[in-house]
């Protein structure tokens, strides 16, 4: 079944999002449909050659929302939008999953506007794996949401854990809960009523967590609210960029430390590439009827071509039909009390 | 004026705290009162060699507060601890400041307790000078609170930027408010209703930064609330950390890389040490009636050292009179209105 690209967004559209396509479909044999303009799309693919062409189809979308959009606005008012129609095709059951690069708003809106919620989900989240130091911690909600509540963040722990384990393949994953210090008795209002709930359900809860917790790996799935996750998420970003930087600064000194760093440069490259997101390609919306991953704007082919595979792989691994059930389960044993 | 010191917190204490006054003594000529018992006090002291004897005295506390006791309970009840003896002495002029490593809540609590808060503000705030790419960013509320208000962040707003000005030295500091998006309509409802206070305020406000604009350094002082600044603190840490340690793993893979790495190390060191907390050596309490330094609970004497110094800065450039006199001010402001 065949990966809905919204091949009109991110800042290399759409020629990174054609290659990416192109590269899923070669290295894992994975069929997508470009959507967006097609002399546009045709042009891109006509110069590429020795690919599975039968892997690869064009959809017809004449419209592109923007940047500067406001997502709602352009969502509703831009119907033939690629983002909306490659979510369409996932509604009419013409794809498995979709994939957008495009702004995140925009992405999240077409998202919950054409799939819907999943019934039972207040608030969906948006995941980000971040990097540890021995593997991923999934990160959510890392900016989905404004404000929640603390039944939105105990259904981020249960369809986190879902993602963590079926997608990422984190075997039986702990939840944490990002707070201020490790005791119950720490956080905010909205931690200390979210920590009850966990510590009331039957999840692998670990209990709070703190900010420095994340870096160093102690759980594979850490919940928080959106505000505090994309400010994390975003932190994260600039400080990894800063720090590289720094370093490149620092080892450019003098011709004998330009010497030591030309050494250790493949060493540091792995490293680096450990902290760019387009190792892992994206990051699902979690809560919206059907498999969503949002990419980066700056994706390059890799960063397509790896959310491409994220994606089936969701599809693979049923990972929206396992979130349905853990939530009609977890709202039954609520009735239940 | 002498800086009265709590000898008796921290991980190192009371080594690591004699010797930071003794430091501070003999390079800054600072004189120290040395809080906590006096027998531990003198043996260390006995252990040094050629520095300023009258610089350094000696007060005698027979309690010590532990980092396992409840803050509230340890402060009210042990009025003979270090941390408690310590403030008391600023609140009888007898010192001008204080630094104390011990827990951070009982730092805190101790200093509000015994200090007070200034008149007009509601809540005291953690300050902290964060690492960035072209010099530090003053972030508060790093985590004395867990719950704040609009009218908290634009106080926070005011005493970071006395407290960046005067003690740190950043001339005519811009203020920026943490948000999930650039746009004042973006954000939680505390951050909407706090960018509608600093816009119609005289401050230096250059609206909503994103996490990301934390290590590029783009304002001298950055806004938020107790619980975000403390997730961003500890997590700036955990990252710095473990992406020191991966570092340190990538470069030791063979003789070749361990070579390069040897004639880079220097650098990055420097570069690490940027990142090192007791550069910094202590984080103000601001709000409170009196000097306040928060040192790291790993303090070691250069970190007690710095702290000392960043204290008997605070006294001289009258940090204490500058705020109360901005929050007279503003209140003024607020009454005319």
């Amino acid at each position: 079944m065949q990966i809905a690209v919204d091949a009109m967004g991110g800042d290399l559209a759409p020629k990174a999002a054609v290659l990416g396509a192109v590269l899923a479909a070669k290295e894992a044999q994975i069929p997508s449909v470009l959507v967006g303009k097609s002399e546009e799309l045709n042009q891109e693919l006509s110069q590429l050659e020795d690919f599975p062409r039968e892997l690869i189809t064009i959809q017809e979308a004449r419209e592109v929302v923007e940047i500067t959009d406001q997502p709602a606005v352009a969502v509703r008012k831009k119907r033939d939008s690629s983002i909306v129609v490659a979510n369409s095709l996932v509604k009419k059951g013409e794809a498995a999953a979709v994939v957008s690069a495009g702004s995140t708003g925009a992405a999240m809106t077409a998202s919950l506007f054409v799939l819907g919620r999943i019934r039972g989900i207040a608030r969906p989240a948006i995941a980000i794996p971040l990097p540890t130091l021995n593997g991923v911690t999934v990160l959510l909600d890392a900016g989905a949401n404004a404000e929640n509540d603390p039944r939105d963040l105990l259904q981020f722990g249960i369809m986190g854990s879902i993602y963590a384990e079926a997608v990422l393949g984190l075997a039986s994953p702990k939840i944490g809960l990002l707070s201020i210090g490790e005791e119950e008795t720490k956080g905010n209002k909205l931690v200390l009523e979210t920590h009850r709930l966990f510590k009331e359900s039957n999840l692998e809860f670990i209990g709070n967590i703190e900010g420095n917790d994340l870096p160093m790996g102690r759980c594979e799935v850490a919940v928080c609210d959106g505000f505090t996750g994309n400010v994390i998420l975003k932190f994260a970003e600039g400080m990894a960029a800063a720090l590289f930087r720094m370093m490149k600064e620092a080892v450019t000194e003098s011709a004998w430390t330009k010497m030591g760093a030309l050494i250790i440069k493949p060493s540091l490259q792995r490293l680096k590439d450990r902290f760019d997101y387009s190792e892992y390609g994206g990051a699902p919306l979690l809560g919206v009827n059907g498999v969503s991953l949002i990419s980066h704007g700056r994706s390059d082919a890799k960063a397509f071509k790896n959310a491409i595979i994220a994606a089936a792989n969701g599809v693979k691994q049923d990972m929206i039909g396992k979130i349905r059930t853990a939530i009609e389960e977890r709202n039954q044993e609520e009735d239940d009390v």
